[in-house]
C-alpha cells in the first residue's frame, strides 16, 4: 500500500526532500518494501516547486493537503510558529501523521503536538529540528533508551560556529566575520536568532525533553549569545588550553534539569573543541554509554532533507505494515528547571575599562565583596587608546554571586565602556 | 503484557545487561511501557551470575531456555561461532527474537540468521556488534535511509587504536605498547584478533553489508593488521600532516562494493584523527547528508550492555503491542566485492634494508619496473647498526603493482630483513 503524502515548503528543505523522493523512490520500494507517493505539495511560490518538477501536485492552500482524507502523512517545511502551528495541529487533528523540520514550533508547542498525535493514533517526527542531517532524536529515543542520560552538550547553530572558529583561525573582529558569514549565505540579515542563542535554546529544549523524559520548553532555557565574544577571547581561551564554543546544554541535578545556551570553554582534548565552520555536533552521556557523540553538517538542504525523509520513512513503516504507531511522547516525568543563579563554575570575565589607575583595584574589590575569587587577572590593550580590557579567570563561583558583582559594575560612574564579555567554563 | 527474556553469557557484556535491568526495570515501565521480565540466565560460570543477583533463574544449559515457550526473546552473550551459532539459530527456530553482541556471528552467517528470524515472523537486533555503545547499526537502518551512503570509514577495535595512540603519543615499541595494552586488559592474551584486523573486519562486513544494501561476509574484506607498524612510522606521518588509524573501510564504487581493513594515513584535520586511545567513531558519508560521525567507547560492560539493551527495548516494543517486527533483513541487492588489486591510491612504504651502498637504487629500480612512481625517498636509521630504514611516499599507484613490487623485492637475496610496512593513505 503506497504511504500518500503532502508537503508544505518548497525551499532550501523542501527541495531536497523533493530531490530525495526522485532519486529514490525506487530504491525505498526495492531495499524497504515502502512506496511513497507524493500526491500534492504546498507552497506560495509556484517557480520554486517547479524547479523540482512538481506539476499538476502543486497547490497554494494548505487546507487542499488537511482536507485530502486519502493523505496518510504531510511534511512541514516553512518553520515558524504562525502558520506552521496551524498546519501541524489541522493535520494532526485530521489524523494525519506528521513530520517537520520546526524547532521552534516543537520546542515551544510539543506538548500540545503530541496530545493531538496520541489523540489522533498517529506519529510526529522531527529529527531535522535538531542538528540538520545528524542522528540525534532517533538515537536518543531508540539506541540509547536504557541509558539514564546525564548531560547534553551541543554545538547545534552552524552559524555561531562559523564565527567562532573565523575569529579563532584568523582573528577576525565580531561585526567583520558577521558580515562575512552574511555573505556566505551562512547568517541571516537578522542575525538575532541565531547570535543571540535562540536557535540553540530551541534546540536543546528538544534534545533536553527526550533525554530527561520530561518536557523542557525554550523559556526554561537561560540564554547568552555571542554578541560581546572578540578575538582577544579566543587567543586567552587559547592560551589557557581551552576552545569557546557556543554550547547548548542540559544536566540532569540532584534538584532538576540545568539548562542553558551561552559560550564556554572546553577544553581543547575535548572531541567538541574539534568541531569546527558550520558542523554541529551533540554530545551525550549516559550511566552505561559513557560518552558519545555526534557529529555532522548542521545545516543545508541535503543534510535537512535526509533526516525529513529518514524520518518520513520511519513513519511509512507502521503505515504500510497497518500497524499503530511505535513511539509517542516520553515525556512521563516532570522534573523542575534549576534556576540559573544557582549554576556553580569557573568564570572567563573580559571588562572594557578606562585605561586608568584603580580600575582593577576597584573590579577586584567588588568580586570580593560578591564572593567571587579571582584565579587570575590580567590587562590587555584595546584598539581605543583609553580603554583596556580587563581580564578575569575566577575560581568556581556562583551565577548569582558573579551576576550581582557585575550589575554594580555597570551601575558605577565611569568604569564599564561596553557590556562585560562572560565566559562560563565546563571542564 | 510482560516481555519475557533468557539471557545467555554473564561475563562483561552479560553482567552489564543484569545491571541495567536491575537498575530501569521500572524507569523502562514508566518512560516507555515496556516491561522487561528476565525469567532465565544461562551461564557455565555460576559465581559470575550469582555476583548479579540471577538466584533461582541459574541455568547452565541454555536449552531450559530455547525450551520454554514463555520466553519472547533471547540476549546471546557468549561470542563465536560455536555455541552461539546454535543458542542463535535454534531460539530463531524456536520462535524468539533474539538480540546478540555477536559481530564473529553476524558477519560470517547473518544470511542464514536473518533468513530464520524472517521464516519465523521474530526481530534479530545486533547494535552492540559493532562500536560498543555507539548508536550506528540503528541510525544506518532508520536516520541515515534516505541516503545513498558511498562510504563507511571506522576505528572499530580500541585495542589497536590505543596502541597506535601510545606509539604515536609516546613513541613507545609495537612490542611494549602490546604488553601494556594486554596488562591494562585492553589486549588478549592472544592478541591476534584485534592486531591482526580480523575483529574490524567483521564489523566493517556488518556495516558495509547494511550501508550497501548488499550482503559482505567477513571473507569479503581484505584485512591487514598493525604488527609492522613502530613509532618512525607514526612520527613520519605526523610530519606529513598526517595520523595513522587501523580504518576499516567500506566505499561503494561503480564497480562494485570496495571493503578493507589495513593502517591509514588520514590528514590530521579529520574528525577520525582526533579519535585516541580505546575510543571507537563510524564516519559515515551519504548523497543527502554528507558527511557524519558517530563517537564513543567502543568496548566495556556499560557501553555494550548499553546497545544491548536498547536493542532489547527496541524489539520488545512491537513483541509489547503485540504487532510484527518492523524492520528485517535489507540486503535486497547483490553488489560484487571488488578485489583488492584494483585499488589505486597513494602509498607509505617503509622496508628495513641492509646499510649499504645501493640498495635505495635497487628498491626505486623495482618499484619503478612496475609503474609505481615515487614522490619521495628518505633514510633513517634504527635500533640495528647494520640496518637502515627506506622510507617510500608514492604517488598515486595500483594496489596490484605496490604487491608485485614488494614481492618481488622479498625474493631478493639480502634486501628486505623484515616484512615490508605499508600504510595507505586516505584523503
Amino acid at each position: 500500500m503506497a504511504v500518500r503524502i503532502g508537503l508544505v515548503g518548497t525551499g532550501t528543505v523542501g527541495g531536497g526532500c523533493l530531490d530525495i523522493l526522485n532519486n529514490h523512490k525506487e530504491d525505498f520500494k526495492r531495499h524497504y518494501g515502502i512506496d511513497l507517493e507524493l500526491v500534492r505539495v504546498c507552497s506560495l511560490d509556484r517557480s520554486e516547486a517547479e524547479a523540482h518538477g512538481v506539476g499538476d501536485l502543486f497547490t497554494d492552500d494548505f487546507h487542499e493537503i488537511i482536507n485530502d482524507p486519502s493523505i496518510d502523512l504531510v511534511i512541514e517545511l516553512i518553520g515558524g510558529t504562525g502558520v506552521a502551528h496551524a498546519i501541524v495541529t489541522e493535520a494532526l487533528k485530521a489524523g494525519k501523521n506528521v513530520v517537520t523540520a520546526n524547532k521552534a514550533l516543537m520546542a515551544t508547542a510539543g506538548e500540545e503536538i503530541f496530545r493531538l498525535a496520541d489523540e489522533a493514533g498517529v506519529e510526529i517526527a522531527f529529527e531535522a529540528s535538531v542538528g540538520g542531517g545528524i542522528p540525534i532524536i532517533d538515537p536518543m529515543k531508540h539506541s540509547l533508551i536504557s541509558n539514564e542520560i546525564s548531560s547534553v552538550l551541543g554545538i547545534v547553530n552552524g552559524t555561531t560556529n562559523y564565527m567562532l572558529t573565523r575569529m579563532d583561525e584568523d582573528g577576525m573582529s565580531y561585526d567583520d566575520v558577521l558580515a562575512e558569514a552574511q555573505a556566505h549565505g551562512f547568517a541571516e540579515a537578522d542575525p538575532t536568532a541565531d547570535v543571540d542563542g535562540f536557535d540553540a535554546a530551541a534546540k536543546i529544549a528538544i534534545l533536553a525533553s527526550i533525554a530527561f523524559n520530561s518536557r523542557v520548553v525554550m523559556g526554561d532555557v537561560s540564554t547568552e549569545g555571542i554578541r560581546g565574544i572578540q578575538p582577544i577571547d579566543l587567543k586567552t581561551a587559547n592560551d589557557m588550553g581551552y576552545a569557546v564554543k557556543l554550547l547548548a546544554l542540559a544536566h540532569r541535578l540532584d534538584e532538576g534539569i540545568d539548562v542553558r545556551v551561552h559560550p564556554t570553554m572546553i577544553p581543547k582534548k575535548h572531541q567538541l573543541a574539534h568541531v569546527n565552520g558550520v558542523d554541529n555536533a551533540i554530545y551525550v552521556t549516559g550511566d552505561a554509554v559513557g560518552e558519545t557523540m555526534f557529529f555532522g553538517a548542521g545545516a543545508g538542504a541535503g543534510p535537512a532533507a535526509s533526516a525529513v525523509m529518514g524520518d518520513v520513512l520511519e513513519v511509512a513503516r507502521p503505515i504500510t505494515m497497518g500497524v499503530p504507531p511505535i513511539v509517542g511522547c516520553t515525556c512521563t516525568d516532570e522534573l523542575p528547571i534549576v534556576p540559573m543563579d544557582n549554576l556553580v563554575t569557573r568564570y572567563y570575565i573580559r571588562l572594557v575599562v578606562p585605561d586608568r589607575t584603580g580600575v582593577l583595584a576597584t573590579a577586584a574589590e567588588v568580586f570580593a565583596r560578591h564572593d567571587v575569587s579571582l584565579r587570575s587577572v590580567s590587562q590587555e590593550g584595546t584598539r581605543e587608546r583609553d580603554a583596556v580590557n580587563l581580564i578575569f579567570i575566577t575560581h568556581t563561583a556562583q551565577e548569582k554571586n558573579i551576576r550581582a558583582a557585575l550589575a554594580e559594575l555597570s551601575d558605577m560612574q565611569d568604569m564599564l565602556i561596553v557590556e562585560p564579555t562572560v565566559i562560563r567554563v565546563e571542564d
